[in-house]
């Protein structure tokens, strides 16, 4: 039986973090299990920074050098560039005319990001910002994928995407499988709320390690938990958390945690020093990475190669149902 | 000095009549002085009825036979289908990203039509129909044209296209010229008001001489001139507007209605004698084309080909200024 496809992208935002480091270890994890797409989506960058393009070139690199170094193979998975492929375009467009204003309107995150970026003084308030889920449907469509890896406040995004499909179907064919969320739990900032710079909560993806040994230091733990012999509830534990994705043996980190068999000063150094070695692995690789540009260039070339052929299918196949050329 | 640039283009809506051959007839007058590229623009007829979409390549073709057997010559003009040029939903793409939604809202056309068309039944409060003056904007600016040919209400679409220029070139830089009106009358329906199949006073483009001569002799005249021998105005007459596409000496009848030194009917006998033969032409024409699709397909993917090169240039210089690949 022939894998499943899973399509998921970024924005080069230039500001990657612990959190999308998370992410991708989640990709790196289901690049055995799933055909995956995973774009660097610099179109929809413009919806949110459309004033100052400059950074985008610089942007993309860096994120393709991060990509990489952490893992993410690009001959296992399909790695690219979105404006590579011109026919996340046409696909938009088509879809633009099926697709009910008041669809766009009500997605739940459109009004709150229109909000909280119009007090950082952004005026996003375009045609384009509203087509953001749009674009995303597109995104996923053109390559038929079963499902999407996506964070919580994505699932509205993803719950119009499915609508478009079944619009799609009745109105002409059913060819779009609705994708499915693979849901990714958000890795949490130190203080255990979402992490984000704002919030100045976040562990920098390049912090050296007197710095990450200082920011896991300052974890949240079990509140519950106040003496070393008091058993502790990892569930609830920042530092275990991280442990998920850092420390193999971490199933057995938490017994020894509910059993106060380990306190939370060695279980903080232990999670810094698989962070410190990991990141110090990811880290070498990105600088030897960014020494050839040519060779990123060269891969993300090859991706929008692989990418191009599926998406070309597929418009083909739309073109036809829709009887246009 | 190089020729001045037009960009027009017409919906294929399978509903040609008389008012379109008039806009026809202002092109072909356009093909000396201009550099004029005419575009079959069959995405934008999607914005109005995605929901059956069988008919549209039909209908390009018989728009293309329309334009061909009415004198517009392929070779002069470029002349093409609009899908067939991908770099048109690139562009909408880009374009969307700076365009403010509130003047997309407040596009006088949007509310009306949006109305006119609930009132037929029709749903088309799609994320596309708003976006339908953004597409038009990156038709024209995808060629850099300097003029548009348009009637009356499609004044404020222009407006809106330029001030996308403008915000373009405040953004990143002044590459596209602010496209200027050329404003072309629209040809009156047989009662004076606007042509239009649903208000039944519309002239079909594929009449036969009895019908068009019953449908001239329908048309409204000056209301003053009650007697043949009462001096009338042209200027308010319907007849005259239709001699001055069909009869190169309407100056000389103009003067003679002036001074009633032709009657009514006998004025209305020439319109219809005049349409009668140009029609014929254009018909006898129009069916010879229609036994070779093949040449009309030839012919577009020439127009396709040309059209390509320059929107092929403008996008590599849009992509280059805004730093996108």
């Amino acid at each position: 039986m022939a894998k499943k496809r899973i399509f998921s992208g970024m924005q080069p935002s230039g500001n990657f973090h612990m959190g999308n480091y998370q992410v991708l270890a989640n990709w790196i994890n289901m690049q055995a299990e799933y055909d995956c797409i995973y774009a660097i989506v610099d179109w929809h960058a413009l919806t949110s920074s459309y004033e100052d393009t400059s950074r985008i070139p610089e942007r993309i690199e860096h994120m393709a050098l991060d990509w990489l170094s952490a893992g993410l193979d690009p001959e296992k998975n399909i790695i690219f560039v979105q404006s590579h492929v011109k026919e996340h375009a046409e696909l938009h467009l088509l879809l633009s005319m099926m697709t009910p204003l008041s669809w766009l309107e009500r997605v739940p995150t459109y009004k709150d990001k229109l909000q909280q970026l119009g007090e950082m003084g952004k005026e996003i308030n375009t045609y384009g910002f509203l087509g953001y889920p749009e674009l995303m449907a597109a995104d996923i469509m053109l390559y038929k994928a079963d499902a999407v890896p996506v964070a919580e406040d994505q699932i509205p995004h993803l719950e119009l995407t499915r609508e478009i499909v079944r619009r799609f179907a009745n109105l002409y064919k059913p060819v779009f499988p609705e994708p499915q969320a693979i849901l990714s739990p958000l890795l949490p900032g130190i203080d255990g709320r979402k992490m984000s710079k704002s919030y100045g909560n976040e562990i920098p993806y390049a912090a050296e390690p007197d710095e990450l040994q200082a920011r896991v230091r300052l974890m949240i733990t079990d509140p519950q938990r106040v003496k070393k012999t008091d058993p502790g509830d990892p569930d609830i534990c920042t530092v275990y958390t991280f442990h998920k994705i850092f420390s193999p043996e971490h199933s057995e980190l938490a017994g020894q945690c509910r059993n106060a068999g380990i306190g939370c000063v060695d279980c903080k150094k232990r999670l810094a020093q698989k962070m410190i070695t990991t990141l110090a692995d990811v880290h070498g690789r990105r600088k030897e990475m960014a020494a050839k540009p040519d060779k990123i260039k060269e891969i993300l070339a090859y991706g929008a190669e692989r990418a191009r052929k599926i998406a070309a299918a597929t418009m083909e196949e739309v073109r036809s149902i829709m009887h246009l050329s």
